[in-house]
């Protein structure tokens, strides 16, 4: 930690400063400096006490700003950690972050058994290795389509063993955590979720792989804090989902989609990264585009929303891609991770 | 709902459109425009017809854009309810939202017996009606202090019965709704929870008064959408709480409190508005101008942070009141709320 | 400057930072720290080693990061200048930061002599000190209305000499400030402008007072150091406007303004701050409510749009106050600050 | 234009929205809908009547919103305009938008004759088209390196001579088009600079390409807009370029690229779309990433920033690639490009 105080502060206040941090049992090392002195704390601090001097010497007199030099978050930061994290899933113990990438797709929401089976047939049948659907709803409003919750956790249960996928869908609370891990093989916390603590502590308890989605305003510390928690479980089965963050305007996107975010992620954590380019962007036609750029840009897998009959779709339609156009961004997804692989070394 | 056709569009895209549209049940209304041809759809749509069309026809070739006509929320707006709600809470049924200014207060987090207290005796003495302290502390960080939790909110009820001021204390996850509803009297819903539709359920079924915190990202549509959900439930007892959005950046203050917030909400809503220029702002010393300005312009009150000893806060102690500046607050508040009513008429 | 390295940094890595700082002749501080280690530069920095080190350093193997311990800006900082600055304008050589409230009013453009003048009389009926209108409009389309240009120009410097009032009107470009400045007492740049640096430059070099605004989506720092442009030139009259940010959207306000910049700006610069309700909200009904928001929370002034006869404004008519709303919040704007300031003592 | 009533808004209130329409010679179409009545304009609007019409009808009484379904640009406008439009520059006649991928790079400022040679020697070894330096710099701060100014342009012409590279270079206000624009082949304009109106009039006036830089806090329409008016005079050679917006915070990134603006603006604008990676990220590592990313989701090109020597750039050291990391980037390109070429068909 470092104490940067006001131009001019006279003796008196760095004092007083001093001695707040002397009642810690901590020797300050003071460092005249361009126009400002600061004060720093040359000692591995506890918790408590660094809480107690940010929040106490932060508003003494004369102090100019508090500034953090240990990292925020450790399991998950790749400089305590330097291997990067695989995490196995499913019946076929797919891996995630292993080099190669991962299609994640499937409709919105679970509508009925045939709607579920038809779209699995498809993701299938493209290669992808892990079936989405959504069985639990978050909606803005009150009055949209919720899910079919528990008898859409069934559903995927079931298509889920009858075809071999890998499956994963969104636990809302805590309390569901359970319910909705003896169904699926993946837990989804959503954007809307991703600070929804006593969700992140009960999913970390569970040991089941983790997909922590990116919320719409949160910075890259506080997505990694969030995982943190998971962590902080003894949970290490941790992925991490880009969605896009709030954007300038909805006009024509409804979120601004953060690739930067992926190779930023890489430095900073050993977690795999995914980037969902349906909710990032909420339009069928730029999924396409962005899929591929996630791709070359690093991250180790894309979750796209597809529907058999995106006509037809309770929710999310105008986002969701026909299985035409699927099957063309699958193939062209391929291709492009072949090419990349090949030219890397 | 408004369909809004590209510049040319030829005869057969403004047909399909209709076709549509016309498959619902639905008489569509063509009407050509300056540049651009647009369809309106003269008739009241069920959720599932304007989802519908929404999804599919926005989606659909050469349509420009979709514009909704309808408000997405119906039990907040002031349009549907002409007549302001009053929030009654508490042992001395105290009426929030009825034209007086209310003042909650209280620390951060309850530390113990005697801090809670003491923090309640300053709060009484300064004629505040409503005391507050986390026992549940939503952190952004694992390793943060995240309250006293059950012995807190056994510490609030004690307190509160002992000092007759009505209670409010988070709740973080719909399972400890009832808990929570036993020991408080007031349910806060906070910032990072506006959208934890199961937590925003719960507390509508609870008939508890709710203290709806605004998310750091959320729009005011959102944020009264968020109210839908507990209004939904039959439970007519929401207080909204403006508290800061996401800042430009954090240099100088945690958010941006947007108090431009409160005349709107007051043009939309009937439903009170308090603001939190505590964590509004981040920064004890703009916590009172902040409060005064939050009075002026319309608020139905403030909610602000006092320690009796900040100095050894365990939460958020730079943004904490001392007892001196909280008392010269109330002073203000108070002599500012009179002259405010006596030259308003 | 503080130079954070990662954890588990190897020596080697430490010692390169520190021969690169030796390199510009300054002796480097090592200083052990909780899990990273610091380094420290205790001395005055000329900006050109400052900024060498800043990007050189930070893209060093194994740095984590730099942070700044000096001020960026010094002129207009109130730790290097500790009396406010008072901005004297106008024929009347009124007195923007005194301890007074300064009304600012006119409308948005000046469309004809009449239109003006009748407006004049308004604002100085209601005892208003500086009278505003736009002869050369930024506007975000180009078939927008773009005011009189040179001939609004001269209607205002008219009916300023026939009224008494100070004037202020915008300047758009460097090569404009001449013709500008000899037709109005104060030149304002707008919020688009603010990172005009030839413009404030030349702003600047006229030694007329500078009427600042901030744009949408600058943090204080940025708009301190667009004063700081100013202010080098040997200018010190510089008014700081507050007129709104981005807004999360836009359905219900243009901007969030950004009420919380003035104690933040009044706790670090001894500059003069006005605030725009009216392009801060851009919607008639909220222009008063958050003018008196912004007399409580300290602000020295406001700039308010008032049209006599809203109906035909030719430019931004919704957010003007007709002259009878503006004669009501003038009147409530005088009596608050008289309450203000006697409650103060 | 589309006017929707409030809820239950009384006759008369919709008699006094029609009577104003029609005060402008306009028949209005009453449309009753779901739980709101709308009233369209089937008509062409001049600009006056709409501005007029939006601006009074919008703070009429019991209006709700005021919609426009007019584009609000018509010449950067796909729907007006089918044809891509492809920009030629420089002395090769180099074609940006003729479905090849342009890359444009150099150092941040121009430093010296031999800084600069070097720098286009190795550009222009690397396949890249156009040469970019920097000869007057915006600055946030003023005591930051300005550039070379003249001498700076001088250099740009000369080395732009010997090399047979097109050229560009940032013009910061109108008054200085014509001398930029007789030393380079392509006028920048600058983020800071996007809604510089009277500057994009010159550039507009000039009959130069205009590489323009998207605001960073720019929507897409302000984007298209500020575009609108280059080719409001005219001069239909504009190059369009995300450099990154607003980040949620700085401490990863300087900006957050919007990519998926590429896709949108494909979809709305014929013009070519350009990529700048490094001031979008503003850090070294994030670039080649960033640029690969870019050309797989549409992009025309991408510019980036190259030093001969970073650790001795004056300005924006720490995001400027290596000769060696450029060099690698620019193969990568190559062979990307070709690739998709190959597979699009």
């Amino acid at each position: 930690m470092i104490i940067v105080m006001q131009f001019g502060a006279p003796t008196e206040a760095v004092d007083a400063v001093c001695r707040v941090i002397r009642s810690r049992g901590i020797d300050p090392l003071v460092m005249p400096g361009e126009d400002r002195l600061a004060i720093g704390i040359p000692a591995s601090l506890s918790i408590e006490d660094r809480e107690f001097l940010e929040s106490v010497v932060g508003s003494m007199p004369e102090v100019s700003k508090v500034t953090q030099t240990s990292s925020p978050y450790k399991l998950a930061s790749i400089e305590f950690h330097r291997d990067r994290t695989v995490v196995e899933a499913g019946p076929n113990k797919i891996q995630i972050g292993d080099g190669g990438f991962t299609v994640m797709a499937g409709p919105c929401s679970v509508e009925s058994y045939e709607q579920f089976k038809s779209a699995a047939a498809i993701v299938k049948g493209s290669g992808a290795q892990v079936l989405r659907g959504g069985a639990f709803k978050p909606r803005t409003s009150p009055y949209s389509f919720q899910g079919l919750q528990l008898e859409g956790l069934k559903i995927i249960k079931q298509v889920g063993e009858e075809t071999g996928l890998a499956t994963i869908s969104e636990v809302m609370s805590a309390d569901m955590v359970d319910t909705v891990g003896q169904h699926v093989d993946i837990l989804q916390i959503g954007a809307r979720s991703m600070q929804n603590f006593p969700l992140l502590i009960e999913a970390g308890k569970s040991q089941l792989p983790v997909f922590l989605k990116r919320g719409p305003s949160a910075t890259i510390d506080e997505f990694l804090l969030a995982a943190e928690y998971v962590l902080s479980q003894g949970n290490p089965r941790v992925i991490l989902c880009e969605r896009g963050v709030m954007p300038l305007d909805k006009t024509y996107t409804r979120n601004t989609l953060d690739l930067s975010a992926v190779p930023v992620l890489k430095a900073h954590t050993h977690l795999p990264v995914i980037v969902d380019p349906s909710h990032g962007t909420g339009v069928a036609r730029y999924v396409a585009p962005m899929a591929l750029a996630a791709l070359v840009c690093g991250a180790d897998g894309v979750m796209v929303e597809m529907h058999p009959d995106p006509m037809s779709a309770l929710s999310d339609g105008s986002q969701a891609l026909t299985p035409d156009k699927y099957s063309e961004l699958t193939n062209r997804l391929a291709g492009l991770s072949r090419y990349m692989s090949e030219t890397q070394a």
